[in-house]
């Protein structure tokens, strides 16, 4: 559908969005803060700047709402979604994917990895 | 370069990024939350909800550094990138394209709307 318009080209050639939500203590769906997203989410942007990638934006975002995979982040245009645990995890996703735009396979979340929203049984995420 | 791929469906049909990034009072680039986006994202996410669109998310996220044209979202995976002030754009932009994916032009910004982050000649935003 979206192909019939002519939009305007790429703001970012890549949108990362990494989610920092947290959650209270005991929360039965955890949250990715807890599991250090924003320490993980810092170093990647640093080194997308270290690095020059001024066309690459690394966000942070409320809750993505993929809570038990976590921490998780999001690839734009593309919608390709990690999981991962560290900065190793992450360089490896920078340099395939923000770089050299390859995937990283091992880490890619396939979309039956996480039951949709509404069909969870608990609270969506706060932000 | 993405398209030689083959990546997993979409997990949201729509991904809508709203920031709601607040800087110190008085900033030379304002804020988003200084012109009230946390309360103008709370509503489209409400909508949303009420209008049972369960394949669209409406993501809070830090600062998208496009702050003078804010308050600001991003329609993905289209990429698509809006500026409003009130209820009423938003439910232009929500009955318009996020529902029937047309366009709300007059709302649309052109990329050459904003200078690139790193031209602005200001600290980039903090999330």
């Amino acid at each position: 559908m979206t192909t019939a318009y002519r939009d305007p080209p790429p703001y970012y050639r890549l949108h990362v969005f990494c989610c920092v939500n947290r959650r209270p203590d005991g929360h039965p769906r955890g949250c990715c803060a807890a599991k250090g997203a924003a320490r993980l989410r810092n170093y990647l942007k640093a080194r997308a700047k270290e690095l020059g990638l001024d066309d690459v934006r690394i966000n942070a975002s409320g809750c993505l709402d993929r809570c038990a995979l976590g921490p998780t982040l999001v690839v734009y245009p593309e919608g390709v979604w990690y999981g991962y645990e560290s900065i190793e995890d992450l360089e490896e996703i920078l340099q395939r994917h923000l770089i050299a735009g390859g995937r990283v396979e091992r880490l890619m979340l396939a979309p039956e990895t996480a039951a949709p929203p509404r069909s969870a049984g608990t609270p969506s995420g706060t932000a």
